[in-house]
C-alpha cells in the first residue's frame, strides 16, 4: 500500500525570533493560517489516508506535532533521539512501516515548504508513486526552476522511463554558483531537487544496505524488533549523520525524476516570504513610512517602520529582530549566539 | 523661602514605543537607572528641601509623579485638568505655594532634561535665585550652545547686572533655520534657553497680569480660594493655552539671564540618545552585527540587528520601532496613528 512520510526534523535557526528552539520552521504559519506542518498533511490527505501518513520528528517535538496533527495516532509519530540528518530518518520511516505493511510504497515530503497550487503537486506525487511501483527505482520528483537559486541541489535528467513522464537521472548538481546556477537555468533541462521522494520500502533498504552499510548496520536491531526507547537510542548513537541525496541518491543507479511544473519553495529565510506576495510580507499590526521592500511580522503587538528600505523587521514578545534582506540568511547565527552565552552563563 | 517647580506635563509621543499614554517621557529611565523626573528631584533637592519642591503634572499622571518621587506630600502635586502648556501650570503653581508662604521665590525646572554634572547646574540654580530675589527679575538659565541646533529657542544677553553673573535680556530668537542658528552659535553670544526660570512670586503674577490677563483672570476664582476639581477645571477651561516663554517673557522688560556652561540636553528624540555615549544607544540584550551608529533597546528580551546602519530600534513587549536615525523626529506620528485608529474602531 502506499504511505507518506512528512519529514519534519529541522531547527529553523533561519527563522529567528518566530522560530525557536522549542518551535522550529515547520510549526510556524509562514504562509498562512495554519503551520507549514499542517498545511503539508492537508496537502497530502487527498493523496493518502491520514492513518497512513507517519512524520519523523525530534524527540522533543512528538507531543507538538500530534496537537498539530490530531488525526494521527502516536504510533504514526517516529520520533528520532539524535538529528542525524534525512538518510536515518527515512530508513527509520522504512522500518517503522514494514512493521505494518510488508511491502509498502513509500512517499516522502519535508514538513516545512510551501506549495500554493495542489493539483499538479498531486499529480507529481502520483507519478513518481506509481513510477517508484511499477520500475524498482528511487524517485524524485524535479520541479522546473524559476530562478537561478544557489541554495538549492538540481537534477539533470537522461533519458525517458517507459511511456510515463518519468525519465532516469543522469546526475546531481549540489548548490551551484551564481554562474553556474544560472548556465543550469537558461539550459532548460535541469529541475530542483525539493526533496519530495518516492520508492518501495524494499528497493529503499536495498540501497541503504548497498551505499550506507554502517547505516543497515546500525538500525539492524531495530528490524529484529527492539523498538524501544533504549533500541532507538542505541541505533541512532551509531547511525551516520548523512542525507538521503549524499548517501543513497547520488551512489546509486535506479534513480528517477519527476519533472514537474507545480510553484514550490522551501522557505529557506524570511527573504523568501517576499516569494509569496503580500500574504508573507506583512503579519500582524505594520505601520510603516517609506520603506519600499519592508517584510515586516507582528507576532503579536505592533510594528512600526519609518525610512529604512529593503529589511526584515520581526517583533515578537520576546525580541526583535531587524535584519538587511540581502543578509536574511545570516540570521541563524544570532540564535547560535544566543545558544553560546546561555551555556556561559 | 526657596521653592521648586518641577513641569512634568509632557506626553512623550517621540519615544514611542517606551513612552505611551500612561508613561510619558519624563517617567523614562532614559539616562539611567532612574526615570528623567527622579533624576531631576535627585538634582534639586540639595538645593531645595523636598518639602519645598512642587511638580506640575496631568490628572492622569498624578499617582505615578507619587510613586516617583514619595518623598513628596500630595499636597506638592499639583494636578492640571488639561494641558495648556506653561504660562498656565507655572501660574497655577506660584499661586499654590502663595498659599503656603506669602513672599516665596520660585525655580522651575521641565522634568524631562538630562543634566549629567550637577555641580554647575546647582550653581546656576542659586545664582538665578539670588538675581530674581534681588533685581525684581523675571530670570532664566541660559546654556552655552555646543551645536548649531534648530528645535532650541536662543537667547541674546545685553548689558550686565550688578556685579553677579546676570545679564539683562536683549532678545529671543525662537527655533532658527540652520544657517541662522550656525551664525548664533559662531557668535558665540547668544545662549539656548533650556526652560529653567527663577522668579519672586509676586513678580511673576504682575508679569501674567500684564502680559495675559486673560490667565490672571481665568484663575482669579483659585487665588480666591476655591481651590477644589470644579474650581480648577473651571479656570483651565477659561485658560488660554499658550507658553510662559511666548505669553510672559518676550513681551516682558524685566528679563535677565544666567549664562551657564552645564552640560544640557532635553532629549528630544530617540536620535538624541547617541549624544548620551554608549549608556544611552545600548539598552538591555542587543546583537548587532555591521550596523555602525546603531541606537539600540530592549526593554525586555533581544534586539538583534545585522547590517542595518544609521537606525533606532526599540524593542518592548508589546512593539518594535524601526526608525532612520535622521527621521527620529517623526516617531510621534506612530503614536498618532495608533490613536487615530482606535477611535475608528
Amino acid at each position: 500500500m502506499r504511505h507518506a512520510v512528512i519529514l519534519a526534523g529541522g531547527s529553523g535557526d533561519r527563522f529567528w525570533p518566530l522560530s525557536r528552539k522549542d518551535r522550529p520552521k515547520q510549526f510556524l504559519p509562514l504562509a498562512g493560517g495554519v503551520s507549514l506542518l499542517r498545511a503539508t498533511f492537508q496537502r497530502l490527505a487527498p493523496v493518502i489516508p491520514p492513518e497512513r501518513i507517519w512524520v519523523v520528528t525530534a524527540e522533543a517535538m512528538g507531543r507538538r506535532v500530534s496537537r498539530e496533527l490530531p488525526e494521527l495516532t502516536r504510533a504514526n509519530i517516529l520520533q528520532e533521539p539524535a538529528p542525524r540528518n534525512t538518510a536515518p530518518a527515512l530508513y527509520l520511516a522504512a522500518l517503522a512501516v514494514l512493521r505494518k505493511d510488508p511491502d509498502p510504497t513509500l512517499l516522502s515530503v519535508p514538513a516545512d515548504a510551501w506549495v500554493p497550487k495542489v493539483k499538479e503537486y498531486r499529480k507529481a506525487l502520483r507519478d513518481a508513486m506509481t513510477l517508484a511501483r511499477s520500475g524498482g527505482q528511487l524517485v524524485l520528483v524535479g520541479i522546473h526552476p524559476t530562478r537561478a537559486e544557489t541554495g538549492y541541489g538540481y537534477i539533470e535528467p537522461g533519458k525517458v522511463l517507459g511511456r510515463g513522464p518519468g525519465r532516469k537521472v543522469r546526475r546531481f548538481v549540489e548548490k551551484p554558483s551564481t554562474s553556474v546556477a544560472a548556465r543550469l537555468v537558461a539550459g532548460g533541462r535541469h529541475l530542483w531537487n525539493c526533496g519530495i521522494f518516492a520508492w518501495e520500502a524494499r528497493v529503499f533498504s536495498e540501497a541503504v544496505a548497498q551505499h550506507l552499510p554502517r547505516l543497515e548496520k546500525a538500525f539492524r536491531p531495530l528490524k529484529a524488533g527492539r523498538w524501544t526507547k533504549g533500541g532507538l537510542e542505541a541505533a541512532y548513537a551509531k547511525a551516520p549523520r548523512i542525507s538521503v541525496d549524499y548517501g543513497v541518491l547520488e551512489p546509486a543507479r535506479n534513480v528517477a525524476v519527476i519533472p514537474a511544473g507545480f510553484s514550490w519553495d522551501d522557505l529557506g529565510s524570511w527573504r523568501a516570504l517576499e516569494r509569496l506576495g503580500p500574504a508573507g510580507t506583512r503579519r500582524g499590526e505594520v505601520l510603516a513610512w517609506d520603506s519600499p521592500g519592508l517584510i515586516a511580522w507582528a507576532e503579536t503587538g505592533t510594528v512600526a517602520v519609518i525610512g529604512v528600505p529593503e529589511v526584515v523587521v520581526v517583533h515578537t514578545a520576546e525580541a526583535t529582530l531587524v535584519v538587511a534582506k540581502e543578509r536574511a540568511q545570516e540570521v541563524r547565527k544570532i540564535a547560535e549566539r544566543i545558544r553560546r552565552k546561555k551555556v556561559k552563563r
